[in-house]
């Protein structure tokens, strides 16, 4: 099966240049880059130059693309507002679309609106895209051909709370969030504040308390719980290249050995989520280069709290290989082909 | 003036004397430790190779020191439990101690016992020694001659929180306090888990939740508020050597300006406490090598939180900064003396 | 086919775990380390949680392994000196071994008595095992079945300097050649000066001049010559994990044309070096992670020198990388297979 | 006395505003800068915001200071070609000018035209304007009011080399010069090879061969050695903030002995220069935010090569430091006032 990826200059777009070329049972196809059209991928992701052989960026008109007979899978790794300019004709052509961005992630255009300042560009796909964190959505997705991939802030905090709110375990209230992104999280962005010499040995906050990816977060916390979620979410910068370390605080309604009875049942046979012991922390190193999100908690008997903590690695389970987790699954490959 | 710095073979112990050796009132005239003793200082602190001539290690017993009649103020960086065989003598000796150990930060034996698994080796001194984090302790302290110096953490903390609730602008209870710390907060610690490829391009939780700082954190904010707190409290490590970053969530009793003007108040005249503007973010990186704490916070009016984040340098004013600040005060010194 | 890895505990060990288990030709059947037979792999090697099942650390009895009819082939990740205590009795069993060790790099036991202040282990075997560097060893080599695996810093020097040497396109004299390690070149050794502390945002020679390795270069490089090489060789340690750079310097002969047409021709089906053009600079960003070494070079009209710079990742094509290489080839196997 | 800072937007202007901002004899009357004119440093240098008071950026006309009756001398940290703009009138004025550029670092306008493809742009002032590295130069420099300060390549270099090569002791031929810097060695440039995730955990060779700092090197060992220099020098970026580490291979003409007590000689009343003993490394962490440069050497018997290295803050000793260092020098303020 041939694939292709729109918009691949950034971080995300060159770990799935990674993922794809070594996958087993697909082709890719096409890497699109406006800004890079005619370049080699070698020269542009020279980590990658053993993999990709002669390719080279190609430009990237939607309807072209949507007349592409040979191509059967599109991976969007644009910016939001950008991606729906290709999403819709790719959707309209019968092409599958496995979309990165945060254009299909929220259920209504006017949060959409609200988070993104910007009406949604394609509304009428909402209802057709459902939102697939692959180990908490129900097979019925996999028949959608528009799929919106989780964010990965989001998806660091779902995979903990999205089955302990399901089974009431814990408040849907005064959930407090905290993480820390490793500098990859802002993408390849060429800015002062993204330098070297500022990030390195830097930690602190930004974008107190309206992060875009809040409302990713409620809506998807609300529909587990089955009533409103409103969290605390603190994101920050810290000094490494790739990684996010979320800590959580929840009000408890059970034991811990309920909540990790729960986790175990939610997670007993998904490959890329390991529960780890209580009283063992997960460390960002260990799950990076990796598709994996390992968590634990414990049990504060001071304070009745439960403490989770969670990571991934915000550009693969984060973005790309969450999105590779998502065609595996739609195309009954193996779930962890090309994963491992 | 005649000062010496006792157990100074840890990072600690290093800021100690580089800002004594610096410092235009006071003359570094001892160091000892008992691992390095007969070591010149330049050999094994060779960052310091410019400050401290010839200088070396001497053996430290307390008796021998308690009859030195040259030196006059003694700073204690050693661990705790140890730190006592000092203070003991030293104080029945008339000397002026400043501990930078937790032995005298606990008001009472038994939370001592309960924190660090041991007897306190001397809790008739308890009632001696104040607990002195400068901006926040009133004058009464500059009369003693045996001071407990706060710990990285506790300082991080206190100095944002203190002041409002002494001020009854945000409720004591359901304080949640995220932290992520530099690898020297471990000290020169030699462990697996410390060496430089275990801790680069990692984060992770550790400590939960029973950190021992939390009985220091407690029991200095339940005195502010008069009433008892209960924290929860989540320390990390970052892929750093120096700094905190900490995240406060509290709930907000008062608007954000009352917030502002508690801090501008209390820390109007105060060198080493800057009050940033809400919506901008301190950052650990502008106060590494500094004795200051920089701190913000924003209004959630969606949750009614107030989310406040504080930076310190964990060596300085998290230690050892700290410690020549209490000097400073104590002796009359300007109080930025050889801290700028 | 089932292979064994003795003495797994440090970090090219973890390596070969991570290599074996996702290789598509071979099982890893059993991994052995004194210190942690017993222990589940899981544990021990985090980031690997979702390659290594169940799988547990054994005991590693050098007779027992020799007697085992179920493993073919054993990668032995021991230092030098314990190496050829498992190595002779698993040769005269008939397995084949590949030694990541130094046991078996240097042709003469005098010159490892010179170089590791100790007499070889084992010196009838040194005639039978050849030293592979997979590029530049001729076929032979795969008719044997103890197999001496190059070094880090040898590899990167080597992959640059030999065919140009056999060329006599440079000269054999005066090479000075300049090195920096990522900090896992020591491995995972726990000592005061490997701690992050110590190691984060600081550069520094060591082993000046006699560096053990110097040996290993200089009897290789000397076989390519066809003359006595002696070099000056300058190691570094460099604050990051993986990677070396090197950078060498070399009279040049002949013109940059005739350089880069011995390299073309040498490295032209070699999937593992990559030849970048003059002027362009290898990133040991860019070979982290990867079997790779890139190299270029300059020629300095100036004076006359040819300058070159190659970078590997120390832990794959500078160890664990090049051994499953070895092992592909001589198998038969893709030279790619469980490498990309 | 009063002085100010001319183009004070990068690093070096960070660091010359620390520096001037704590020094006992002087006070910081003026900080320019065309893009931040009219900010408050302490919104755009937040490190130093205990230091700087309300202090803002002013514009920066050349003949407007050149006019100002109150400020005795002038830092000049701007690009070169701009610094001449404002040494001419500033020097005609009678003011004390030092300058951080590379406009008068070099003996001749026509050799700047070849190393900065661009015309000198005041060439009848190179005469007036000596080339002070403090330690080296004699003191005939102090009369003048125009002062070139060297670059942190060049200062890391001539330290070790110039002593050696007055004294003869090494030979002036095919010097082999490899030097790693850390990333503000780039200054506070924003470009997309700067950016975090680039440089972190990357090391890579740059500007081969004909790095802009060699002619400044060459000449100044030229005239120290009385014959023409012709060096080999790689340059190349570190993943750290700060330091340069510099190794250099070059043929002895005497013992060892002789080369220590060369350097001994010249650096005995240096309080910036540490020669360590023999088979001690200098590392970059011990000068970082020192102005001290670290060098030791061994000879190897077996090329009787000497190989040197050395170390340095390329923001302090390799800037602004030595600026420093250089206006107490002339000004008969201790030699360390304000740099320890």
């Amino acid at each position: 099966m041939k694939t292709a990826i729109i918009g691949a200059s950034g971080y995300s777009g060159e770990e799935l240049v990674r993922l794809l070329s070594r996958h087993p049972f697909v082709e890719l196809a096409m890497v699109t880059s406006r800004s890079l059209a005619g370049k080699r991928l070698a020269d542009q992701m020279p980590a990658l130059r053993h993999l990709v052989g002669e390719l080279a960026f190609s430009a990237s008109d939607p309807a072209e693309l949507a007349a592409n007979t040979d191509i059967e899978l599109f991976f969007l790794a644009l910016p939001h507002g950008v991606a729906s300019e290709f999403a819709e004709p790719l959707f309209q052509a019968g092409k599958t679309v496995i979309d990165l961005s945060a254009d299909f992630r929220l259920g209504s255009a006017s949060l959409y609106q609200a988070s993104y300042d910007q009406p949604h560009p394609a509304p009428h796909l909402l209802e057709a895209a459902p939102y697939v964190l692959p180990e908490l959505a129900d097979d019925a997705w996999k028949a959608a051909s528009l799929i919106a991939c989780p964010g990965c802030y989001p998806t660091s905090i779902q995979l903990p709370l999205v089955p302990l709110l399901r089974a009431g375990l814990i408040q849907p209230k005064g959930i407090i969030i905290d993480a820390y992104s490793g500098v990859s999280g802002a993408g390849k962005k060429v800015a002062e504040n993204f330098i070297y010499c500022e990030r390195n040995e830097s930690m602190r906050a930004y974008s107190l308390p309206g992060h875009r990816h809040v409302s990713e977060i409620e809506e998807q916390l609300g529909r587990a719980a089955f009533t409103d979620c409103v969290v605390q979410f603190s994101p920050h910068l810290a000094p490494m290249t790739r990684g996010i370390s979320t800590t959580i605080v929840a009000q408890i309604k059970a034991s811990i050995g309920e909540i990790y009875s729960c986790w175990e049942k939610a997670y007993a046979d998904k490959p890329f989520v390991s529960v780890l012991s209580s009283g063992t922390f997960p460390d960002t190193k260990h799950v990076t280069g990796t598709n994996r999100c390992d968590l634990s908690a414990i049990h504060d008997p001071r304070t009745d709290n439960l403490v989770i903590t969670s990571v991934i690695d915000n550009l693969l389970k984060g973005a790309s290989g969450q999105a590779v987790q998502i065609m595996n699954l739609k195309y009954s490959f193996p779930e962890t082909a090309g994963l491992l």
